[in-house]
């Protein structure tokens, strides 16, 4: 039997290459070999932008455009919006019934973001709870597989001693999900800083060729190569970074050597990856530029993933309340 | 325009007379007056009973029949059940991402009752909660009257908290509950102490009169009074403070001046508070009967009590989404 993937993805801002290379990739070859349940995790967004929810709406819709435009088909794969399957909520509450405190606080990923999301007051009960309904996202639909970096592998961890502790209390409802560990590459922003959308320094999947061009002119560079004279060190240019996960390994070899021997400049080296973004972006430009156009195709893709999603998670509710002698 | 009036009461055990004299009466006052939500909070009762729950359904159910044949009219009245109703779980995950975990560490009966529920686990997530999932309960119906013991007044004050802060961060959705406070007196059990199911000291409102007799036989009294001619003091007598609640002033008036002479001795007294409860709970009983002997008019009145809920709930649910711009 196909063994399903679960996964999802915050609409806290547009997408960008780094969501591209670390994650899109991955969720696309993973939809050839499993039955894949992809969702826009817009309650997830609130855990960190319940100040200011403006956008969360719009991103939302933009990364399911993404989404399709990469490449992810809603033929194979089930694509949908958190927030329309109301059993995220209910799974949520029971699972949060049986979840101790000291297993959420003793998260280490807790306490960090905390501290590293500055100005925002982040001591909230639906924070401290996210991996909750993070364990509630996957298990509603009886995920096999969750792809993880290894950073996130504490969260997994936490994700399976729910389950277990859900199993064993009142039945075995739940298969233990696994992690499909992942090697998630490092995609540095135009300011060398990994490329994330609170740094402002992403270049987006839905950024024209133009806009694509003028941030990669901007975008830093080994420090110490300051003359187009001067001999450069790939191993620490964000530039070359990029390439390795852009650009075709000719390119990449290239680059690797004429950096070094000053045979090329910066410039030189900045055009090969533009040219190399805009061959991988040109066709996602493409059918973003379709998709826009035929909003009604878009209202239909995520009606039919909510209908495939509400479909399995009822039917899980259902076993669920079962188990646990309520409803 | 008529005012809102929310509450429930968990299904974690038969109703008795603690229940009957300290919320029910209440709750046949109110529905006089104000348009009334009265739900089985069966989603709350698993914050306290998620490792043994055999019987909530089958409690939930008893509550229902309860209520109607003590007198709750589902002709004025909204009787439901509160997972029936999926928005309160929607609600509770909304409401979480907003609501400081300090506000939930510092209430005061948060640690309290984890000391006093010895031998169940209660660091749960769940039960740090449960006043976010109270808060839900309220305003998903835009409750404008909570009816509270002085000793809850601590839980509507988070609850109120907590709409101030949604109405600040978001929109002015909620109506701020208020509390009607009520005098809820004190009902002693068999043994003397509060009456409660967790003392197995209950006389339920599904006992026979052979059995309300019976275990007010056992009831303790005066301590003090060890024969018969031995002169009794009412005021630490627990049959006395139950006369208080059932019997007529007549029967209470001569109580307290015939034990306190010994002119009656204590199964005398007994005698007259069992002739009280059985006047009380006759109608209780017939009705009672009549209810089980139609388990699809209990059907029915659950069904339309849960329709009634849901319009209004989907409705709230609706405007929470379009002031967070979510949805």
């Amino acid at each position: 039997m196909a063994k399903r993937v679960v996964s999802g993805m915050q609409p806290s801002g547009l997408l960008h290459l780094g969501n591209l290379f670390g994650a899109l990739d991955n969720f696309m070859r993973l939809q050839a070999e499993h039955e894949c349940f992809y969702f826009v995790a817009d309650w997830h967004a609130l855990s960190t932008n319940y100040e200011d929810t403006a956008r969360i709406r719009e991103y939302t819709r933009e990364v399911l455009i993404d989404w399709l435009a990469t490449g992810l088909d809603p033929g194979r794969s089930t694509l949908f919006i958190q927030s329309r399957v109301p059993e995220h909520a209910i799974l949520h509450l029971l699972l949060s019934m049986i979840t101790p405190v000291p297993w959420l606080e003793r998260n280490p990923t807790y306490k960090e973001k905390q501290e590293n999301l500055e100005g925002r007051d982040l001591s909230t009960y639906g924070f401290l709870g996210y991996p909750v309904l993070q364990t509630a996202d996957i298990l509603l639909y009886k995920g096999d597989y969750v792809p993880v970096g290894v950073d996130q592998l504490p969260h997994l961890e936490l994700t399976r001693e729910i389950t277990r502790r859900f199993n064993a209390l009142y039945k075995t409802v739940f298969p233990e999900p696994q992690a499909l560990l992942t090697e998630i590459p490092k995609v540095p922003g135009t300011d060398g800083r990994k490329m994330s959308k609170s740094y402002n320094n992403t270049i987006n999947l839905s950024d024209t060729e133009a806009t694509v061009r003028a941030k990669l002119k901007t975008m830093v560079t080994d420090p110490a190569r300051v003359r187009r004279t001067d001999k450069g060190n790939p191993d620490v240019c964000p530039v070359f970074t990029v390439h390795k996960s852009a650009s075709q390994q000719a390119v990449i070899d290239r680059v690797n050597k004429e950096c070094r021997t000053a045979e090329i400049g910066c410039i030189d080296c900045k055009g090969l990856l533009a040219d190399a973004l805009v061959a991988r972006l040109t066709p996602i430009w493409e059918k973003r530029r379709e998709l826009v156009q035929m909003p009604k195709l878009v209202d239909e893709v995520i009606a039919a993933g909510t209908t495939k999603a509400s479909a399995v998670a009822r039917q899980t509710i259902a076993e669920v309340n079962a188990a646990m002698r309520m409803g």
